[in-house]
């Protein structure tokens, strides 16, 4: 490969996202392929002063656009900073949440609609996902995974958001060809299973 | 006046805005009508934290995108939080700095191009300045006024930099109507009358 492979994963919260990154990054190393894990939002000084502010539960005063720009802000710091050097280096980039969390969460959650892909097109700079494998559970079923004391505070809004931010990733599904939807109701190596094979299917093609 | 007046004041470091803004104020004050001082960035506790990111020494690594972002976070919650409000209570509200330091500062002199502007627009959702002074001074004679010492991480920057903002207000004055171009290398005294007599003159016009 000439230059890096870019993957995020998205999905609801408890959808299983941690479990099958470091899957992932497991499948890689043992083949001996370099791969930089990170996260969205934080993943650099910056941006991790940023997600400070984002998820400090006292900001109960934040307006939703000032949120979807401060996402927005860590990501293009993100993307500058670690990202895309990662990829010039020829680097696999494995990203829990990227672009199309904003859009899921800000544009159809929080409904400040298409302005929030507009303004992370922006941030990003051109430097998009290859591959997106969008972890589909009901968020109602993610929602009870997830210990309550350990919610931050976009956790806990309520179910009927984070509806709203499912019904967005089915219909972005249909929108963008990257984004690959994966059933996350079965085993964790059943879905692992499921994530290699695209995979494999992207590098091969690549080859060829 | 059925709603209130949105006054920016726009200009390089050392034009002498936080001089004109108090005088202005005073004008106000002196007739009774209530007015909101506020800046940029900050005005608010969130635009505050965000305004530290902005202007901390030691992030030194932003990337150009970050900081246009969290400007226009910053100010998304400036107009939410506090001149919208203000506006729908009838006052005048008195803004040191706006959207178009952010299009000058990030646009013109970062050379980010028109997607700041794009990007502000939404930020503000509508709430634009009825009226915009622009102190124009020299950046160079500007620089001069300012103690080094005081200095935040954008003041530093080279004249070269300034030089590139200065040249993007004077565009601005061009395709925006509301900005006044106002000749700041006078007294104190003759810029001051300038601004009010353009103040009295909207004023007036809004009561005819």
């Amino acid at each position: 490969m000439k230059k890096g492979l870019f993957i995020s994963i998205e999905g609801p919260d408890g959808s299983g996202k941690s479990t099958q990154i470091s899957a992932l990054k497991n499948y890689f190393e043992e083949r001996g392929v370099d791969v930089l894990l990170t996260r969205e939002p934080g993943g650099t000084p910056i941006s991790e002063k940023i997600r400070e502010i984002i998820l400090d539960k006292n900001n109960k005063e934040m307006d939703y656009m000032t949120e979807a720009l401060l996402y927005a802000a860590s990501r293009a710091q993100h993307v500058a900073q670690v990202i895309k050097p990662a990829l010039t280096a020829g680097k696999i980039v494995i990203c829990d949440r990227f672009i199309d969390s904003s859009i899921a969460y800000q544009g159809y959650g929080r409904g400040l609609g298409d302005c929030v892909r507009v303004i992370n097109e922006y941030a990003v700079r051109g430097c998009m996902p290859d591959v997106t494998f969008l972890l589909k559970v009901d968020p109602k079923v993610g929602k009870e995974r997830i210990n309550e004391d350990e919610q931050d505070r976009l956790e806990q809004e309520k179910l009927e958001f984070h509806q709203r931010v499912f019904a967005g990733y089915i219909d972005m599904e249909k929108r963008f060809d990257r984004i690959i939807s994966i059933d996350a109701c079965r085993s964790i190596d059943e879905i692992s299973a499921d994530i290699i094979s695209y995979i494999e299917k992207i590098i091969s093609q690549r080859l060829l």
